[in-house]
C-alpha cells in the first residue's frame, strides 16, 4: 500500500530539535517531492520547562507531549528523530524506537559512540535505518561519505578537527598571542564555550566524534575510553609564537590510524605544518582530512555545529529514511565488523615532538639534555634557544626532534626534569607532519 | 527470489576502467560484504587497440568482446558501467543500457552534462539507477552529497577549482613566476595536460563539470552551453606578481549561482583573496566550496582525476547500485526540475575587476582612464603605478575596481583602448570575494 504520508515523531525540543521543526514545516513542499508523500510531524517530546522556550512559542502546542511511550507504539509515527542529547534516556528511547519498528534518526554523538554498534546491530535486527550523520562535524558530509563514497578504500588514517570551540580558542590565541584563559573567556562570552568547558576542552567532545568515525570508517568497534586524550589548556602564548617560527600551527586534532594489526586512535595538541589545509581551518570551522588507499586526501571543510547546520543533516537524514520506507527498504547499512585489531596503547605511538624547557642559562645544559635524549634514541632536529629573563639567569631552550616512540619520550622527560639545570619542562607538544 | 551473485558489464578498458576491473578483483571480498552477494565482472567492452593495454594484458581475455550489444540484452548483466569517454557512442550505449533495463555506472562528463537530463528521466521511467559520481572531481564525494547530505538546503553558490591540470598550471606560475607556455609545456611532460590541451586551458572541461554540478544543486538543466567560459592562456607571470601585492590568488574558477529568477554560470580566471582556503588549493587539486541556506560554507577538496580516485567513486557508485538491486529498489533519485529559470548573461554579471594597462609615462593619465570608468559607473579601489620601460616612457597601471556590470566594464574597456595615452589593455581579470 503506498503510503500517504510519513509521520515524525521529534524527541527533544532545544534549538536543534526547533531548526528540524521549523524547516520540516517552511520546507514542506520540497521535501515531500524529494520522498514521494509529505512528511508530517506528529509529534514532540518536551519537558516541563521546553515549553517557555522560543521553539515552542512558534509550534503548534497540541503536537507537546511529555510521555516519550507514544513515540515507540504509535502506528502514526514512522521516524523517531531523537535530539535530547546526553546518554540517559536518549539511548533506552532508540532502542525502544528500533524494538518497536521505527526508523531512528539521531545527532547524538555520546549515545552513537557509546552505544553505536549495539544499535546498529539492532536496527539491522528490526530492518529498520539507524542514521546519525548530524553527530559528528554539524552539516558537513563525513558518515554517508564513509558508508557509500569511500565504501571501496581501505582507510589508513582520519585526521580531524572537530570540536569548534576548542579551534576557536586556539584560533584566537595565535593571531592575538593571549593565554588560553583570556580566549576561553571571549569564547564563553560569544556562546561558543559553555559555562562548563570540560567536555570541550580537555577533548572528550572530539573523543567521542572520533570514536563514531573510526569505527566507521575502520569497520571496528572504537569506544571513546579506546581513545587516548589531553586538552589544549596547557598551551601557552609562547607556544604560538614558537610554532608561528618553526613554520606550524597548533590545533587540536582528532587522529585514527590503521596497519594491518593495530589502530591507533588519539586527540590531543598538534603542531602541523603551517601550509597543510588543516592549518588553515579557523575559528569554529571544522574540517576532516581522510586518506583511502583509492581516492587518496579528500577533505571535507564547514559549520561543525550550529542550529541550522545540524538540522540540514538531520533533514537530510529523515529524507533518506523516508524514502526508503516508502520504497519499502528496512536496514540499508551492512553492519560488517572487520576482525578485531587491538588499539595501540599510546606509549607506543611514534610522531615528533616539540619541548619547551626552563633551563639555568649557563654552558653545558643543551648538551645534558641532548645526553638523556640520546640515551632514549630521540634525536634532535632544531633547536632555539633565547634568553628568557637576564635577573634569574634562566634561558628558554625550544627542541624538535625526530620520530620517536611516546614511551621513550615520557622516560627521557622524566630524566630531564632530574637535571639540576632544567627548571621546568614548560611543554611539549607532539608534531604531525 | 535473492540473488546469487551481480553481473558487471564494464565498457571501455583505458586507465580508469582498467583501475576498476582490478579493484573488483582484488577486492571481491569487502565488496560482497557490502553488498550481500559477489560482483563478477561477466563483460569487458574492447577496441582492437584495447587488447595490447597494460590493463588488458592483466586480465582474462575470455571476458573481452567487441560488441557493444551484448550488453544491453545479457541476462547475466546487471550493471553496465560506462568508461568509455566522449559523447558518442557512449551516450547511445548508456540509452541502450537503460532501455534494456541494466543499472548504469557513468565516469563520463560530457555525456552527462550535455544529455543527463534526458538519461535521468529514462532511468526513472525504466525503473532503474543512473550514477555518475565520477563524473565530478575523481573520488571526492560531490554527486552524493548533493543527492542527499545537502537535499534540505537551498543551494546559493558553487565555487569550484574543478580542472586539475589548468589548476596545477596556474600554481606553477605563481610559485616560479614562469608563463603560460612554460608551464603548460610542464603540465605536458608529467602528463598532467594532453598534447591538445584546449579541453583543459579554455575551460572547456570545468564548464561540463559545472553543469552538471548546478543541474543538480538548482534542479535545473543547465547545459555546457549556458556557460560562459574562458581559460587562462590571457595570464601573465606579472598578473601573479601583482595578485601576490595585492593580497590575492589566481584561480580557474567554475561558478554558479542562483537567484529567484536567474541562474548565473562561468569559468574564467579569478583574483580571490589568499587567505581563503580556495587560494590554497596547489597542484592538480580539486576543491568545491557549496554554499547552502542551512548548512552555510562547506567545502569539498581532493584530488579531481586519476585512475584510482576516479576508480574509488566508480566502484562506489556499482555498490550502491548492486544494494540497491540486491533490495529489489528500482530508481532512487527524485528527478526533479525546479520552474525554468533564466541564465543570466554574461553582461549582466557583476564583480571587482583587475585592469593592467600599458599607458604612456605622462601626467593626466591616471585622470583620463578614471574618468572613462566613472562615466560608466565604475570606481577604483587601488591604483598601483610602475614605471615599465624608461625608454619607451611606458608605464604598467594596475587598477582594481569596485563591483560593476561586466557590460559597463566591456563598454569602459572598449573606450579605454581609444585613448591615445593607452597603448594596451594588457589584462583584466575578474575578482571574487
Amino acid at each position: 500500500m503506498k503510503k500517504q504520508s510519513i509521520g515524525i515523531g521529534l524527541m527533544g525540543l532545544g534549538v536543534v530539535a526547533g531548526e528540524v521543526a521549523r524547516v520540516l514545516i517552511s520546507k514542506t513542499e520540497v521535501l515531500a517531492e524529494q520522498v514521494g508523500c509529505p512528511l508530517v510531524l506528529r509529534k514532540v517530546k518536551v519537558l516541563a520547562e521546553d515549553l517557555v522556550s522560543p521553539q515552542a512559542l512558534e509550534m503548534d502546542s497540541q503536537l507537546f507531549t511529555t510521555d516519550a511511550d507514544e513515540f515507540f507504539t504509535e502506528p502514526g509515527i514512522d521516524i523517531v528523530v531523537e535530539a535530547i542529547g546526553g546518554e540517559r534516556p536518549a539511548v533506552e528511547y532508540l532502542e525502544r524506537a528500533i524494538s518497536g519498528g521505527k526508523y531512528v534518526v539521531t545527532s547524538n554523538k555520546e549515545v552513537i559512540a557509546k552505544h553505536g554498534a549495539k544499535l546498529l546491530a539492532s536496527a539491522q535486527q528490526h530492518k529498520v535505518g539507524l542514521r546519525y550523520e548530524a553527530s559528528v562535524g554539524g552539516g558537513i558530509p563525513l558518515i554517508a561519505p564513509f558508508q557509500y563514497n569511500l565504501i571501496a578504500n581501505r582507510i589508513g588514517g582520519i585526521y580531524a578537527i572537530i570540536n569548534g570551540t576548542t579551534n576557536y580558542i586556539l584560533t584566537r590565541m595565535a593571531r592575538e598571542r593571549v593565554d588560553f584563559s583570556a580566549a576561553l573567556e571571549r569564547a564563553q562570552e560569544l556562546g561558543y564555550a559553555e559555562a562548563n568547558p570540560e567536555n570541550d576542552v580537555e577533548g572528550i567532545d572530539a573523543a567521542y566524534k572520533l570514536a563514531i568515525l573510526a569505527s566507521l570508517a575502520f569497520r571496528s568497534q572504537v569506544q571513546p575510553q579506546d581513545i587516548y586524550h589531553e586538552g589544549i589548556s596547557r598551551l601557552g602564548s609562547r607556544d604560538f609564537q614558537y610554532a608561528q617560527e618553526l613554520g606550524f600551527a597548533i590545533k587540536l586534532l582528532a587522529i585514527a590510524k590503521q596497519d594491518d594489526k593495530s589502530i591507533e586512535v588519539r586527540v590531543h595538541p598538534v603542531f602541523i605544518p603551517e601550509d597543510s589545509l588543516l592549518a588553515k581551518v579557523d575559528g569554529v570551522y571544522n574540517a576532516v582530512l581522510v586518506e583511502g588507499d583509492l581516492v587518496g586526501r579528500v577533505l571535507f571543510f564547514g559549520e561543525g555545529a550550529g542550529a541550522q547546520p545540524s538540522s540540514s543533516a538531520v533533514i537530510a537524514d529523515i529524507v533518506s529514511a523516508a524514502q526508503d520506507i516508502v520504497l519499502g527498504v528496512g536496514n540499508r547499512t551492512m553492519w560488517r565488523l572487520e576482525p578485531d585489531k587491538i588499539i595501540k596503547p599510546m606509549s607506543e605511538i611514534e610522531t615528533r615532538y616539540y619541548l619547551r624547557l626552563n633551563v639555568a642559562d649557563r654552558p653545558g645544559v643543551l648538551a645534558q639534555i641532548s645526553k638523556v635524549l640520546g640515551d632514549h634514541q630521540i634525536s634532535i632536529s632544531s633547536v632555539i634557544q633565547k634568553l628568557a629573563d637576564s635577573i634569574a639567569q634562566t634561558a628558554e631552550i625550544v627542541i624538535m626532534t625526530h620520530p620517536a616512540k611516546e614511551a621513550a619520550m615520557q622516560k627521557a622527560l622524566q630524566e630531564v626534569t632530574q637535571l639540576t639545570m632544567v627548571k621546568e619542562i614548560s611543554n611539549f607538544v607532539r608534531v604531525e607532519a
